[in-house]
């Protein structure tokens, strides 16, 4: 019998005898850990991959990814106990399945126009399979309407169904943070808006059952796809204005760390630091799902776009202040060496997705600096074109200028007197992620620029402006 | 012996045995509190300020204020005590105190530069009986180097004194809400940055042991004041994104508040609601502090910008939506009588200042509606021009659309059953501030609009799309 004729107490009960059968589309970041939620819970999950090595792999209880914690373990488990396996063909992933997860990339393209070829063309495979009384769950962040305008014509078209008649169709956005997926998944609260109440309700039921966490059931799918949008929107503006207080609070001579850690006693404001800028698979693509959308009905969010092109000109103002740092000791980028800290888009992934740190790589080498890279989630791999250092003393030994990219744990404690030893001449520090206070640089004798914080070292008392070109397109 | 030169205990003690001398220059909604904090912990404070009334009501035990709890009372009792009278001459007020505090108004004009006159005023008036061993305590809200730059060199002109040395001058923004100032001034921690750290740690002393509330030091002046605009801005932009999003989702057929209210549940999020916009003495002119000190270093914070200039439309977007659910009746605004519920620029406060309403009042009345007013803070009295209703009822007889402007508490309990009852004919109700669900309006057969929210009512399915006009200036 369908799900969607059980009461939550029996979905629960079906879920732990083992008699749900899901399908799990897309076995990336988040829909490994959502393959492994649903088998711990007792379903029998088939995981679809059009990548062939990730398929093989799988079968074989091997994860791809390292830095997800308990991650591989899990995986290991659930398909030796015969509840988690995965195919190259989608229609197989969902055949038979009560449920139907899809959890497919939707990045955006050069020119910024979401890209939803991955999961309209999951939608087409899973559409040849899908049983009457099935529900298909998008995990995946799509722009308000996609749903309902995109993916559930596609499978009416293809299955000969009805969706909120026949089947069902809900969005269940992914909340989760890189990094700590599965432990999210299990701790933060699910979002769940489907096309009819009784598809909505039934899923939440057995993501409840399966996750153990709180679900906020809301009207429709571009409801859940609104809010999605809202709380990393909120996220990009955030950064975004941090930014813009750091770059004018440089000029000021105003320490923005310091500003930001007093605002932060207050009971109605939120920290957001300054940075180098955003990268990986959401914050910098996510806002164009809701402009592009906003463009159809005439009405574009400048906020979030400006907020958005704030963050993607950020690696820039690293490099100008490189060039500062570098002028202080008396030296061009050209021809000097350079080492970058760190490349992830954050701490503590294997993760260079849209990395702000490749920009200020690429302008600084398009400059003529000399680069190393250390990474400790890189060591001895390919990068931006070079081979990234297996050791950070390799990566710093007789640089000049050395660039936090990224604010790893195994940076938190970085030796400056290490540097500064290893380093060619007079050394300088540019921290992109307020890693190392100005006072703490200064005492190493160290010349130091930061984002957002106050120039310290040789010619201090002279701080370039810097202009900010970050105006209205 | 000056408090410069105590301990943090000592001061504590001198305050506590009535040993300290405070002056409050400007008796207004900050002034008035912050002269009881003092006198409460056993200062003997003289308030001053140009307006005669105010002195001559303050030295008879009566406050000014009635929406601030427990304000009125603490006057009267500290007045009685002989702790806090109230002086016309600024000067008077700082003759002899260990301790000057300037809580003047900041406000913007209306081509929205910062005017400074009061405070500027006020600090030549202080300097001429500025005492060697003094501090100065600046509460207003000012532009981050205004003190540096503007207040220090008139204190020392004034007084032939030099800050930092003689006297010490100390930011400490006030950081309470209209409405509880005085709860807020012993419960929020406070920030204080001043010209050199003994002036700093000692005024961090006094204003500790007077209030209770933790004090967090910071590097000078700049950056107190840097912070404050921080926490306000970020609030101010915070709630210009839910507008924004308001105003597209409201086209999508998505209800905001519902997005928002789903959205809280993550960790990382933190509510802000759409309305008609934003008003009081802060947030609708503290953007432009920082905004005129970055332009003077050539830097425009164009997101603080936006953001203030969409919280600036957004009245024009509720007369939008009156049009539109006026329109579902067969109206017109001319000639409709149109009452206006809630005044206040925000909920339990006697206070227009700024407040979004009367420009809704404004252009409704511009396009000829017979505009009625109700708001229990301003019964009977003259405001925009009429003289606003003694009781609801007389507000709403006859009107054939209601529009809600401040969510009062008296408003949350709204009898719609009672608003159809007295209105003419079919009736609109339009609500700017999310006090009154879509489904409730619909069940109690109103025609409705809501900032953000699903249109109901007669004509429902056509929801005219709402051109947004906040492009970049």
């Amino acid at each position: 019998m369908s799900i969607l004729r059980l009461s939550e107490d029996e979905i629960a009960s079906r879920l732990r005898s083992g008699n749900v059968r899901i399908g799990v589309i897309g076995l990336g970041r988040i829909g490994v850990p959502t393959a492994v939620l649903f088998a711990e819970a007792g379903a029998k999950v088939v995981g679809g991959d059009i990548n062939p090595a990730v398929v093989k792999g799988m079968n074989q209880g091997f994860c791809h990814f390292i830095d997800e914690p308990g991650l591989a373990e899990a995986v290991a488990k659930v398909v030796l106990r015969g509840r988690l396996s995965a195919t190259i063909d989608n229609r197989e992933a969902a055949i038979g399945a009560d449920v139907v997860i899809m959890c497919l990339p939707t990045p955006v393209d050069e020119s910024k126009t979401p890209n939803y070829s991955f999961i309209v063309s999951a939608s087409k495979d899973v559409s040849k399979s899908l049983g009457n009384g099935c529900i298909v769950a998008v995990e995946s962040t799509v722009g308000p309407g996609i749903i309902e305008n995109l993916i559930i014509p596609m499978l009416e078209e293809g299955s000969g169904l009805k969706a909120g008649e026949d089947f069902g169709v809900v969005a269940c956005p992914d909340r989760s943070d890189p990094g700590r997926v599965l432990r999210d998944m299990k701790k933060v609260p699910r979002i769940v808006g489907g096309t009819d109440s009784r598809s909505t309700s039934a899923f939440a039921a057995l993501y409840g059952a399966a996750s153990g966490v709180r679900v906020i059931q809301v009207s429709d799918p571009k409801t859940a796809n609104a809010a999605k949008l809202m709380e990393n929107l909120f996220r990009d503006v955030n950064i975004a204005l941090a930014n813009e207080f750091a770059i004018i609070y440089e000029q000021f001579g105003i320490d923005t760390i310091e500003v930001i850690n007093a605002c932060s006693t207050k009971y109605n404001f939120m920290p957001h630091y300054p940075s180098r800028g955003v990268g990986g698979p959401c914050l910098p693509s996510n806002p164009y799902y809701l402009i592009v959308e906003g463009a159809k009905v005439g009405n574009i969010p400048y906020l979030v776009r400006m907020a958005r092109e704030i963050n993607d000109r950020m690696p820039d103002h690293v490099v100008e202040l490189v060039i500062e740092a570098l002028n202080d000791i008396a030296r061009t980028v050209k021809g000097t060496r350079i080492a970058i800290l760190g490349i992830s888009y954050k701490p503590d992934v294997k993760d260079i997705q849209n990395t702000p740190v490749e920009k200020i790589f690429r302008k600084l080498q398009k400059m003529g600096a000399e680069l190393t890279i250390y990474d400790p989630y890189f060591k001895g791999e390919k990068v931006f074109d070079v081979v990234a250092s297996t050791s950070l003393q390799d990566a710093i030994d007789g640089a000049s200028c050395f660039v936090i990219g990224t604010g790893h744990r195994e940076f938190q404690n970085l030796d400056l007197k290490m540097l500064s030893r290893h380093g060619y001449g007079r050394v300088a520090l540019v921290d992109s992620v307020h890693l190392v206070p100005p006072e703490i640089a200064c005492r190493e004798g160290l010349v130091y620029r930061g984002v957002g914080r106050k120039a310290t070292g040789m010619s201090s008392a002279v701080v370039m402006p810097t202009r900010w070109a970050g105006a209205p397109a």
